[in-house]
C-alpha cells in the first residue's frame, strides 16, 4: 500500500465538512489549516491536519515537503468545450478590429467554422489536439473537467467527439466528465426542427445506450434553440437517464433560467442576462449557476453575470473557464479566479469555493473530489505562494508548482 | 567565438527594418519569416533569414531547433514598479468587496502601505523579493524592463531601491532600466512643497551623481503632484541629464499629456483620461504613449485608454504591464497582449510591436533590442504555438517555451 505525506503547507485549503455545495455565506469557509499536512494511501486521502500530527502517522510514507506553499484541491472546471479542431484566430483578429459576433459569424467564423474543421478531422487528430488541451488544464492546476460535445452536429461526428473524450479520459490523468451538447447550434444543412428530430430520435438514444455522456446540455438562446425546443430535447434526455445542464440567458434574457428550474437541471450556465426573477427560479429548484467570466472578458464585453446577487440569494455558485476556441480560449482557472474577484466582485474565498467543491457537486462528484478530506481522491496542487488569495491576485501567470491526481504527480512548473 | 543557430521557427517575428519606433499603420508590419532562422555569435545576432540559408552558415554552431514554434524578440516592458516589499492582498480583497481606491487608501492601504513595508525592509530582503519578480518576467518572455523607484519617499529609501535595481541588474539575466520616481506620492510625514524641495534639492542631485537612474518620472495627478509641481521636478531632472517619463491623466484629464509634450518627455504613461487635444499634443512633440491595460483590468474598471485614436493619430504606442502590488499585479506581457486586443481593440500585430520595438525605443535602446536583426542582442523567446497571434489569443497562461538573453538560455517552461 503506497503512502504519501504532504507536509508544511503554509495553508492547506481543505474546504472540508459539507455534504453538499456551499451556498451564500458558507462560500467564505475554506477550512484552512496553517502548516497543514495530509496523509495519502493508495491515491486517497487518509487524514488531514497540522503537519506535526500528520508527520507522526507518516512512517514509511514518501514525504512531499510543500515548503510553505499553498495547497489547494485540484480545480474542477465544470464547463469546457475540450474537443475541437483548429482555432479561431481569424475571429479573434476580427473582434480586435471591432466586428460583432454576428458580423464574424456572417463572414464564415463562429461555431460553424469550428464545426467544419472538427467534422473534417480524424478521431486521432482530435485526440492529439485534445491531449494538448488536457495538459494545459493540468498545468493550471485543474484535475477534473466537464467537456461538451457540440462541434460535430451529425450523429457520427458527435459520437466521434464523445469517443475522443472517452479515450483521453483513459490516457490522461485529467478526469473528463462528458456532456452531450448536440444542440449547440443548428447545422447549416438542416432546419431547426429537422435537426431536433435527429438529436432526439437518433443521437440521444445512441449516446444513452453507449453511455457516452453523463449530462445533456442545450444552447437555449434566440437564433439557437428557443425555450420550447430546448424543453423537448432536455425532456427526452432526462427520460433516457441523462442529467441536465443548460446554456441560459447568455445573449438575452430568454427564459433559460426559468427552464432550468422547471426541468430541475443540475446547472444553468452563463446567465449574463438573468434577472432577479430568474435568480429566484434557480433558487427554488436548487439549480447551480455556472458563471463564465472568461467569455465575457474575451468577447470584449463588460456585461458580467450578477454573482453577488446570486450569492446573496443563497445559490451555490460555480465558476468555470468555458474553454473554447471562439469566446473563451483559456484553460486557466487562476485566470477565472482573477476575473471573478476583479469583475464579479466575488471574494477570493468565494471564487475558490466556486472552482472546487461547488463545481464538484455540480458534476455529481461532491463525494469524491473538490475538497481535501478523509476518503476523497488525493487530487491537489501546490502553488508558489504563501496565501491562497495570491492565486487570484497575481494574474496572467498561474503559480502552479506541482499537480497531483489520485496521489500521483502529473505536472511540475518550469524554473530558471 | 561561441555561435548558435536557431532553426525552423514557424514564424520568426523580426520587426526588422526601422530606425525608430513604429507609428500608425507601420505598427502592423512584423517582418515575419516563415520557417525562419537566426545565426548568433557572441550573444549578438549575426544574420536572420529562412532556415535553409541560416543552416548553410551554421557549421560549428550549436543548433536550437525551434520545432515549428513561434520566435519573438524578448518583450520589453517599459513601465514596472519592480522593487517593493510585501503585497497588497488586503486592498485586493477590499476591492473585491466593492470598496473604492479612496476608501482603501483611507483604511491604510494604497501606496502608503507599500511605502511603510518597503522602508522597513532591508536592501537584502528587497533584493530577494525583486529577484523573484525578475524570474517571473523572464518566465513570461520579457528580457528587458524599466523599473521605477517610488516606494521609499526618503532619500535613503529611494537610494536603497535604486541600488537594489543595480544589484539585480548584475545578478539576473533580466535587463533593468532604472527610473527615479521619488514623486510617486507625498509621504505622510511632510507637505507637498517640503517633499518637492527634498526631491529637487537632495534626491535628484545624488541620483544623478551616482548615475542610479536614466529617467525621472512623476505621478502627475490631483492629490499627488499637479502640473506645476510636476513641471518643477521634471525640469530639475532634465537639467541634471535625466530623461523624462510622466504618469499622466490616469484618474483625471489633468494636463499630464500637455506637460509631457511641453517637456518633450520620452513617454507619457497611463492616459486613460486623455482627450483628443492631449493626443494631438503628444503627437506634436513625438512623445510615446505607454498604455497600461493591466491596471485598468485589475482595478475592476472598463475605462481603457483610447489606443485606436492614438494609433490613428500616428503615435508610436507602447504597452506595458505596470507591474506593481496595488493596481496591476501581473508580470505577464502575454496577458497585456490579450488585454490590448480584447479591450483596446489593437490588432495582435500592433500589440506585439507595442511590446517590443516601440517599447525598446521608449527606453532609448532601439538600436540594441526590440527586434531580431543583425547587430542586435540575441534576446528572444520561443512560444509553444505556430502563429504569433496565439500569444495573445490563448490567455491566462503564457505559452513561453524557452527564453534567451544575449544568446544564453535563461528559462524553460514546465512540462508534464
Amino acid at each position: 500500500m503506497k503512502s504519501l505525506a504532504v507536509l508544511h503547507a503554509s495553508q492547506l485549503i481543505t474546504l472540508a465538512g459539507t455534504k453538499g455545495p456551499r451556498a451564500g455565506a458558507a462560500m467564505h469557509e475554506l477550512g484552512i489549516i496553517r502548516d497543514g499536512g495530509m496523509l495519502i494511501r493508495d491515491g486517497k486521502i487518509d487524514s488531514v491536519g497540522p503537519s506535526a500530527e500528520i508527520e507522526k502517522k507518516s512512517s514509511g510514507a514518501e514525504i512531499i515537503d510543500a515548503g510553505g506553499r499553498v495547497v489547494l484541491p485540484g480545480f474542477v472546471d465544470a464547463h469546457t468545450h475540450l474537443v475541437f479542431a483548429g482555432n479561431r484566430l481569424e475571429d479573434f483578429e476580427r473582434r480586435a478590429r471591432g466586428e460583432s459576433y454576428e458580423q464574424i459569424s456572417k463572414a464564415g467564423g463562429g461555431i460553424s467554422y469550428t464545426v467544419e474543421k472538427t467534422r473534417a478531422a480524424s478521431e486521432h487528430d482530435l485526440l492529439v489536439q485534445a491531449r494538448k488541451h488536457a495538459e494545459w488544464f493540468l498545468r493550471c492546476g485543474t484535475t477534473t473537467i466537464e467537456a461538451k460535445s457540440g462541434y460535430g452536429l451529425t450523429l457520427e461526428d458527435e459520437l466521434k467527439i464523445l469517443r475522443v473524450m472517452g479515450s483521453l479520459n483513459e490516457q490522461s490523468p485529467l478526469e473528463i466528465v462528458p456532456t452531450f451538447l448536440g444542440a449547440h447550434a443548428v447545422p447549416r444543412e438542416m432546419d431547426a426542427d429537422e435537426y431536433i428530430d435527429l438529436v432526439i430520435g437518433q443521437m440521444l438514444p445512441r449516446i444513452a445506450t453507449e453511455k457516452l455522456a453523463e449530462f445533456c446540455d442545450v444552447f437555449c438562446e434566440r437564433g439557437y434553440f428557443d425555450v420550447g425546443q430546448s424543453r423537448r430535447i432536455l425532456t427526452a434526455a432526462k427520460k433516457l437517464g441523462l442529467k441536465v445542464r443548460i446554456h441560459a440567458d447568455q445573449l438575452s434574457n430568454s427564459g433559460g433560467a426559468g427552464l432550468a428550474a422547471e426541468l430541475e437541471a443540475t446547472t444553468a450556465d452563463h446567465l449574463e442576462k438573468t434577472d432577479e426573477q430568474g435568480i429566484a427560479a434557480l433558487k427554488s429548484a436548487a439549480v447551480q449557476p455556472v458563471l463564465l467570466p472568461g467569455s465575457v472578458y474575451a468577447l470584449g464585453s463588460f456585461d458580467f453575470p450578477r454573482a453577488r446577487k446570486m450569492i446573496q440569494a443563497g445559490l451555490a455558485v460555480v465558476i468555470a473557464t468555458d474553454f473554447n476556441p471562439g469566446s473563451s480560449p483559456t484553460p486557466s482557472m487562476p485566470m477565472i479566479l482573477s476575473l471573478a474577484c476583479a469583475h464579479m466582485k466575488m471574494s477570493p474565498a468565494e471564487a475558490i469555493t466556486a472552482a472546487t467543491i461547488n463545481a464538484a457537486y455540480s458534476l455529481d462528484r461532491g463525494s469524491q473530489i473538490g475538497s481535501l478530506e478523509r476518503g476523497k481522491l488525493a487530487s491537489f496542487s501546490l502553488f508558489d505562494c504563501e496565501d491562497y488569495r495570491e492565486t487570484a491576485y497575481w494574474f496572467g501567470m498561474p503559480q502552479t508548482h506541482s499537480v497531483y491526481v489520485n496521489g500521483e504527480r502529473v505536472s511540475r512548473s518550469g524554473g530558471l
